[in-house]
């Protein structure tokens, strides 16, 4: 990934903290949604192992230099900005939530804290890469439930908003709940269970479909999948039944699901083929998965694609990275907006989570810590002047902690149904809302 | 780019193509969008650079291969298939219709011809490239039209689908229409102008807005433009006037845009700034731009984030890649599906253009050739067994494509409003409807 990627006022605003001599400032930044989407009752953080991967290698190349250098928003910036950021490396502490942890509005995901141009320039990287995880993962998590019990397994990666998107979207919906993805990529960088036998286009470049399915069967053995619905669903689930065992299944990719999967379980069953599996996919929305579920549907597996990999019904996640505290020549500051609808609360903070609701408290505050040893603080440190301290779960562990977050939740919470107003209380300590309203006066 | 960046069935169709002896047969692909997203009436063509850089440099490492090797989808596959994977280059043909130029449904933007397995792997990665930068795009081209005139930047990476799509969607956005981006490695590798000043961390990380004012205007001198809204949006505009020019102008990211664009205007004009500008962003969609172009703002220039960079409204482009011919063994035959509502027409076609309606034709036709010398074959030649045969255009070249393209399309396409139906005829020429006919027998 180049350095480059990121908004150019991040790098305007690096120049002019170098000519205004603030430079080596210490800021934090935290990164937090302002609301939910819609159709959201909560979110699953995902996304931190690329913002990592991120941070620990970010740097600029003598190209990329030269690039800004003949730039006319750099004409007047001082020499010593483009020195440093030559030597530019992140050294700066991060503490986040781990992959898989449910979380709500306002509380951060992420807390940067570092030399002012650092953390600023990381900005655009940091908001897009968990901003999209998050948005995933969350739509996943809805997905799984949708489907009472039948596999999710993610198809979107051509749907995608580009490849590299769509490996990151097998990712994400891996944490939040799918069996696993098409997306080959993702299996190989991140361990994911990735899934997959023909399209249409195997059918096709074969005379006849009996042969198609032959031939896949020889390649795959108990594991093939037959795709009944190129010319005529009933017409290939008969043809798939003819060719009998060794199979997994069939899967219908068009029509009115309800009804197909019903007669295609009738003809697998009458040709003597009860353990043979039905997928269906194509265009399954979150909707429909759930309808599909609520008429018990003959399904044991269901592919889903747009809906999954473009978070179809929210596309985007209204996350900030907003600056709370700076400290210049050893004094500290705390910073906050009062931009309309927009405003943010100042100093570092910290997330304490009890069984059915979150406290949101300054960073140095230890609330429930007597009270409760079940109540948890949220974010906690991956670096310390710029070195990995704790090694980041993998995709397998931050699912586990997301299943078992996601079926502690209360009921109402985890619904897909729209959550009462309060079903999941998230307060301000006493302390935080003091430090706000003295930083207001 | 990772060769392994495509969906799982892609790979273990093309061990069963290897199996079943299969893949030295030539296939013909081609990739279109089924139907138009809601809101639109035309498409505009982009993505095509990324897809031609993926099919010229794709490669499976040894790695790669290990890791198939070890997948149990590839228990039965025959050895030859990893040797082939591990040789494989993209050795086909590449026909496209150049970016930036507007498109409708059914007809293909790319049609890859090539042997079977290498036609068949790269499926998921061109449409996931080129649908998405197509749907932003479009999206930029209505963006364009609804701000009237008035320049619209591209400032939405860190709302992207990751990171990689934010640079991707800055490229898009520009062949659409917009004047440039806020993504600064868009602008480094595509060419793109960039764009950004500052942020509300900047006027935060100083004491006061007026030093953050003054510094900013040290560094940037007649490209400064003050962020107005961090703390009141008149006194932020009072400020700015009183630090005075030089400036280009000022930002407004919050609140009521078209009441405090007029009465920031006010208070710029009164302090004898008439030509400092006003930008506005925070949140815009093409509906709240339209909005404000037609009550006549008082604004200069727009910044459109989320709205633009996932095509908010049309968060996805239900484009597709078919197999329509397949020769084997020097005997051709044309390929088609007939599945419910995803029929496809069989053999490779030409998309002939009018000046106001298209015919799609079979790829040897000459429609028009005779009649008119103004009728188009919008298909040509990229990529010939292999090796680029046409230097692609340049983003700054397609973008002045799509403004003449778009200019000479029938208004009621052109226009914001649903067009009524067949305001562009896109008709099938007669030699296409009787291969089709003469197919499905």
């Amino acid at each position: 990934m180049s350095a480059l990627l990121t908004d150019l006022y991040e790098l305007t605003m690096a120049a002019g903290f170098v000519a205004a001599g603030k430079h080596r400032d210490t800021a934090t930044f935290e990164l937090f949604a302002r609301r939910l989407p819609p159709n959201r009752n909560y979110l699953v953080a995902a996304g931190l192992a690329q913002a990592i991967e991120y941070l620990s290698t970010l740097r600029f190349t003598d190209e990329e230099i030269g690039y800004l250098r003949g730039l006319p928003q750099f004409a007047l910036a001082p020499q010593e900005f483009f020195s440093l950021l030559a030597a530019l490396r992140f050294t700066g502490d991060v503490f986040a939530v781990p992959e898989g942890t449910p979380v709500f509005p306002g509380e951060p995901l992420l807390t940067v804290r570092a030399p002012l141009v650092e953390a600023q320039i990381v900005e655009t990287y940091l908001l897009a890469t968990i901003s999209f995880q998050t948005m995933i993962a969350s739509k996943a998590a809805r997905l799984t439930a949708a489907a009472q019990g039948c596999g999710v397994i993610e198809f979107g990666t051509r749907r995608a908003h580009s490849p590299a998107a769509g490996t990151l979207a097998a990712r994400a919906a891996y944490i939040g709940g799918c069996l696993g993805s098409s997306n080959t990529e993702a299996g190989f960088r991140f361990g994911i269970p990735v899934y997959g036998t023909a399209a249409h286009s195997w059918v096709q470049s074969f005379p006849r479909e009996e042969d198609a399915f032959r031939a896949l069967q020889a390649l795959l053995g108990a594991s093939t999948v037959h795709l009944i619905d190129t010319y005529n669903t009933h017409e290939g689930a008969r043809c798939a039944a003819r060719v009998g065992a060794p199979l997994w299944g069939v899967r219908i990719d068009s029509g009115d699901l309800l009804a197909l999967s019903r007669e295609v379980r009738a003809i697998l069953d009458a040709a003597g083929l009860p353990t043979a599996k039905i997928m269906v996919s194509g265009d399954l929305t979150e909707g429909r998965v759930r309808e599909l579920a609520a008429a018990n549907a003959p399904i044991d597996a269901l592919g889903v694609g747009t809906d999954l990999a473009t978070s179809g019904d929210a596309p985007n996640l209204g996350a900030v990275y907003k600056l709370v505290e700076i400290k210049s020549s050893g004094e500290r500051r705390h910073t906050f907006k009062r931009s309309a609808e927009k405003a943010t609360l100042p100093g570092a903070k910290q997330v304490f989570r009890y069984a059915d609701r979150d406290v949101i408290g300054c960073s140095w505050e230890c609330i429930g810590c007597d009270e409760s040893p079940s109540v948890q603080a949220l974010l906690r440190p991956v670096m310390l002047q710029g070195a990995i301290v704790n090694s980041l779960p993998s995709a397998e562990e931050a699912r586990v902690r997301a299943a078992s977050a996601i079926a502690a939740l209360p009921e109402t919470v985890r619904s897909l149904d729209p959550a009462p107003e309060a079903s999941y209380p998230v307060t301000i300590s006493p302390a935080l809302r003091e430090l706000e309203e003295g930083t207001r006066v």
